[in-house]
């Protein structure tokens, strides 16, 4: 067949550039967004007299069979035929004849193809909203479920101060509410109508593009036509804001393998949400976790895979553009499977509250709050520090915990110290004491689950 | 020197491990944001009764002493102190005693860190938002001045329509338009008090954040110790931002590049802002922006440096994380030198009008404007496309412009084309006639001109 | 159906989870490799009495058939079965009975797939290796070809010295050589039998490893089974060596991109290795060169993410390592894609001869000569070099070329300059004189096309 | 300062271009190289009578008295000067007049930085390389001395099978022997001489590359001028290289960070190698270890920054390439910081034999080796795989260990099992049958050992 650009070429293209240059494997994807994008501009060149009644009434008619032969696995979509644009096009051409050579007037693959990437887009993001608002809940849920289990909270995947698993869980709740702020914005970028920018320079037909952008739900049009063809800023956005929640989806999946881990033993994983070995018969094997690890490396290459592509462009549209959907479709599809996978999952994991209680309990995580109880008494805190690691040394020497030191061998080292020294070290006493606003301490907790309830009721 | 931390320590660190584990040499750049925290901490602290108000006094004007022997470059940073935050205390403490030991009361350098980075990076996103709003400036002020002059426009660097140079221009502006928002966007979500959430739990102590917030201008605190502490989501998004911007300008400098090769022709930069070759007597370098082309890698590469780093840590605060410095300072340098040296340049670049519309008058850029004359009679814009392209062919082979073909020939071709083909086909017909929405025609152009100068002139 | 590791499992695993933790769809392709591992260590088994030989027979028989089948499309993947190894392994089970139970005596998926991956990317890599060559040869031929064509060197995208077409082009093989050497470095560390590492510990039975290496073509087996299963080195290293082949081939790309602009016009692509625009007539757009360059970002974004994946993996298999295929594959058929389509377009690109030399003749290109000419007679280089900036600037402004600069004038500026002068500044000459090692002299370009041709024909 | 080569320009260089276009705040550090270079390019001069002997012997104590200049630091660089080979130069031409001028003929900055680079890493690779094998050695070292630990080996972080401390060290050998090799490729194919290349075509003059060969001790020069004065592939391979070093690095880094957790417990670092809390006063932190992990992220990101800087630049030189410096130079201080403070730490770990050990008999790990017992005596392994996983739930059912399993319990699940099965199911056991090649046997590892120690003895 022959090119529908060929006019001014004298040689058919060779099959194997066909191959090399096509998109439609990757792009056919599109093809929903595509019709609907036509059916706006055809309404709009009818409207505005660009092309008669009868053939707008026959272009809507093919889109619409077209549509329907899709959706029910009849079409076929072919390789030399580039793209997904070129593939719907010859097929209209083929059902309504010469008419259907007019759909194309007044846009160019250029604005079309920017045009589908953000109708698609505007949905996936939507989706992964969702997706994330329910995780969201999840969080909450397990939160206020589990408000009475304590934990060690780390730093340096050293235990640190006691925490509650609750607040654990809620700073995920943060993190993804930052991400959902993130995809927010970004949409909002998106949400801008390219079609009418033609090839690069506008068209000289008089459409009406206000009138696109209503059809399409667009709140606005873009401003400047050769910026609109070349501009994939919209897709670094999106793959940035996904990079960084499967960042966080990759942090709490670490925990969660170390958690699952014989030595941590904070969880149980569901036997359904698990895989065993092929050889050892014992092994119970956190593979959902290690995979969302895993894939957020995928998503974060894809981002400087776009980056890459797009950095020394000269204006306006480069065919290397052509290299953005394979990396878009694979992030929105990991960001998508690794959301609702942990949403079927976490309510179901089955947090082990002895044994956390257990790990909380040795280690001195309570030994900042016999520093801050001697600051509180006036002693400088570098002094109080330094006389509370001391005690720490003499414990770990003489295999004792806090709780267990007598308040003679505490007075060795302070003066100050007291008997009420014990209302202050025990796991219970230091979280709770930790009532700072955004602490620990379980009553800000719990503050902050009915509030955030609240706001999960009503997304 | 002990280590203020050194409590339960038996063995001294040794100096390569304080030469290894030092910031100094990079987070000393903080000092002024450290100290303006600090001063912020004491005064609650103070207000709280938690110091008194003769510490609280003494602590005040310690800090205050050392913030001018900094400016007077007479402040000797030390390795061995670990980072800056522990040399500003150890030389307080040693200013005015133990009274300065009870400044790091209720706060942990987890929390410090991420109030200090915060200052920071908050006044320099405001320089920022400055210089890429002079830039755009700059764009909208070069966009006026040539309003008359043509070029072409391309696509896969063919020549394909011809645009207003001041069309090109505003392409860019609309890119940092983007980019301003996307560092507004960040800067709402940099804006957030972390300090309080000490080292990861909050503390005991009875602080007000809310306070130290209103003092330190932030307009709410954070939810979540825990995750306040190991939250970079702000570096990693004004990092992202930033390689957008510098893919922005990276894709500008590309442009310059190649309009000042020979073969284009375009543009003369001016000779303060070329250099020369130490062997080649008549080269005249366009370094300035091949250099703002290849620092773009840098700035990306940062961004990939931070989510590598972020992506397995579990909660809270890692080490790790003291990695989020060297990226961030090298990001925030070359941005603004990037910027400002094209705010310099860019209003000093001299425009070839004659070589630009010489090259529009060559390579057949007016023949979609005969292809859309085609359609405006009806004719299915497929086959006025191909028509379109048999003229193209036909002048290569007789190496005519389309303006020199006679009509006789056009008609050959297509019989629609009639004597008033000659007043679609000139360079200029094809801009003005060119009037969508968005589109190049002058008189559009002009009215987003006229725009945006009024949206400079409030920024 | 009952996953072959569920002995220790109450519940059955999650449909979902099935599909998230699949790896079918990819590793499928590994099928080949892995019958043929499977076959070598069936074998082995029965030499070492490990299992029977009639067991071995109906292994082999299993294994052959099931081989067929693939090759024939009869064969169906499924999801459920996890991945390539277990779904051959149940096939081969539901063959031949028990006995096929047996072949996954003595070892584990995780020496399997690293063998596979082994086995795969060997022969991929002799593929590329061979892709490679070829697009040397072309390059020498076109060098022979054009060893009359001068045109242009640049540095910084400005006209520098005239080089010849030819030695440009083996700029190219040079870099392409460097390649070859790396895949072959990267061949020989891929060429170590994990195989025999079970688990991760080794085994209990006794196997013998060297001689699975001798069926299968190892020049040696893996020293540590710990790191054997963990071990994804070589991928690295082959993604490695990817990301830099496609770097030059982008660079490539884009120098054609530039000479098939209108403004260079130093090549004609042939139309069948061109495309059109759907919008405008008289486009004909050098898609597969920017296809090229667009497509090293995404496998430079491969390697990224392979390095994101092992990072911070402790010993050994982890989950995380099944992404490694994603990557791997698609590096596999881009690099392969890209290196065959040049190696087909190559002889068919156009060098327009006379536009290049004309390119050369203007901007002053051999200034260089005329300060190698003073240095010539004891001008010190630097003195040498001002003159010459100074008659060059002198030449523009009298818009005139060095030939056409009168000796008088020359003279204006050294007394060394005399009449033999004129020999110097031609192209021609200044090509010609340049005969140091390696430099662009038509004789020393000749001289390395003669060697090459030779190393060509014994490759 | 007149710049060089500013014979064509008329305005003087802005200041802030000369700021932000200088390199020799990072490239200063070439000095030695710079110098080295220039002697041997002078003797050369010399000797092919291009200058006269008595200006050979003014340029050559000129030289060696600037290098007395810095190395006692009294030369002041100046940001004016671009780079380190102006600076030089330019020192010279105060010093010795008209005749330093002379020094540049028959080069450019072009091939004497890539001359530089390439002497600079040259050295820097034999230090990492030696720094590399010192590393090897504390690992044969640390495996010797621990032949007796035992510890539980891991898959998916879940406990696996029992191996040798000394097995798991010897894993960490083989990836640094890989890296060693790759490192020595990466050294061959740094040490060919680019300079006589000159700016990008080579000289008119008569030099002698093989001279200058000999004197700096390259093996071989560049073939092609073109491809020497913008390859900067050996600096991307020393990046590559260097990543998955750090990579390697990085992962023993998160080992020694779980291990060091109060749940594993199974090592102690010394205190003169952790570092404590500026709040908590009971913590004990691996900061050089979470550092060495944080810091590959940098060296990673470095490799990639190289990628995006080269991956669009058509030939020759472009001031781009001036961004190789930071990177490269960040990457060799990264590597040989990190190596060297891990060859100091890692004799000082204390390996806690006794909580390995009992982490290794719990857990069920050998569970496997049950299997093979009934794969020994004909039972297909997916059989004894399933029998064995319904012994381990009843075990954790009944909360025994396999050992504390009464012989008619196990016979519950399978005839097969005599009384032997004790001999095979205790945790020496298991490590000492596990004999093939590349095991975890003792017998295997310490015959492993033995070959290393004579290996490292000749390094």
């Amino acid at each position: 067949m022959k090119k529908p650009w060929a006019g001014r070429f004298t040689d058919k293209t060779k099959k194997t550039v066909d191959v090399f240059t096509s998109s439609v494997s990757s792009d056919k994807r599109l093809w929903k967004y595509d019709i609907e994008g036509s059916i706006a501009h055809a309404r709009m060149l009818k409207k505005q007299k660009i092309i008669s009644a009868p053939d707008a009434r026959l272009i809507l008619d093919g889109l619409n069979g077209i549509k329907q032969e899709i959706q029910k696995g009849k079409f076929k979509f072919r390789d030399d035929l580039e793209d997904v644009h070129m593939n719907i096009e010859y097929a209209l051409i083929k059902k309504i004849g010469p008419a259907g050579g007019k759909l194309h007037t007044a846009r160019s693959r250029n604005d079309q193809v920017a045009l589908d990437l953000r109708l698609f887009l505007r949905d996936e993001i939507t989706e992964i909203l969702k997706l994330t608002a329910s995780l969201q809940k999840n969080l909450v849920s397990i939160a206020e479920k589990n408000i009475d289990s304590v934990m060690p909270g780390y730093t340096h995947l050293q235990k640190a101060q006691p925490v509650l698993l609750s607040h654990h869980m809620l700073a995920y709740f943060e993190m993804l509410d930052r991400d959902l702020h993130r995809f927010k914005d970004c949409a909002g970028r998106i949400n801008v109508l390219p079609l009418g920018s033609c090839a690069l320079a506008g068209t000289t037909l008089p459409i009406d593009r206000k009138y696109v952008a209503r059809l399409l739900n667009f709140p606005s049009v873009s401003e400047n036509s050769m910026d609109s063809v070349s501009d994939r800023d919209f897709i670094i956005e999106f793959l940035s804001a996904s990079s960084l929640l499967m960042t966080h989806l990759s942090r709490l999946a670490e925990e969660f393998v170390l958690w699952n881990s014989g030595e941590f033993g904070f969880i149980e994983l569901p036997d359904s949400y698990a895989t065993g070995s092929s050889i050892m018969p014992q092994k119970k094997n956190p593979d959902v976790m290690e995979l969302i690890r895993g894939k957020s490396g995928a998503v974060i290459s894809n981002l400087l895979g776009m980056f890459i592509v797009l950095k020394g462009l000269p204006l306006t549209y480069n065919r290397d553009l052509q290299e953005d959907k394979s990396p878009l479709f694979e992030t929105v599809d990991t960001v998508k499977a690794c959301l609702s996978i942990l949403v079927e999952m976490m309510p179901l994991i089955r947090f082990k509250r002895q044994a956390m209680k257990k790990a909380a309990e040795s280690g001195f995580l309570t030994a900042t709050d016999i520093a801050e109880y001697l600051a509180g008494k006036g002693v400088p805190f570098r002094e109080a520090h330094r006389v509370t690691g001391e005690i720490v040394k003499y414990c770990i020497n003489k295999k004792k915990s806090l709780p267990d030191t007598d308040i003679k061998e505490f007075r060795r080292f302070s003066k100050e110290i007291d008997r009420d020294i014990y209302k202050y070290i025990s796991v219970e006493a230091s979280i709770n004491r930790r009532d700072s606003y955004g602490g620990t301490a379980r009553k800000r907790v719990s503050e902050r689950i009915n509030k955030l309830k609240k706001i999960c009721d009503t997304k």
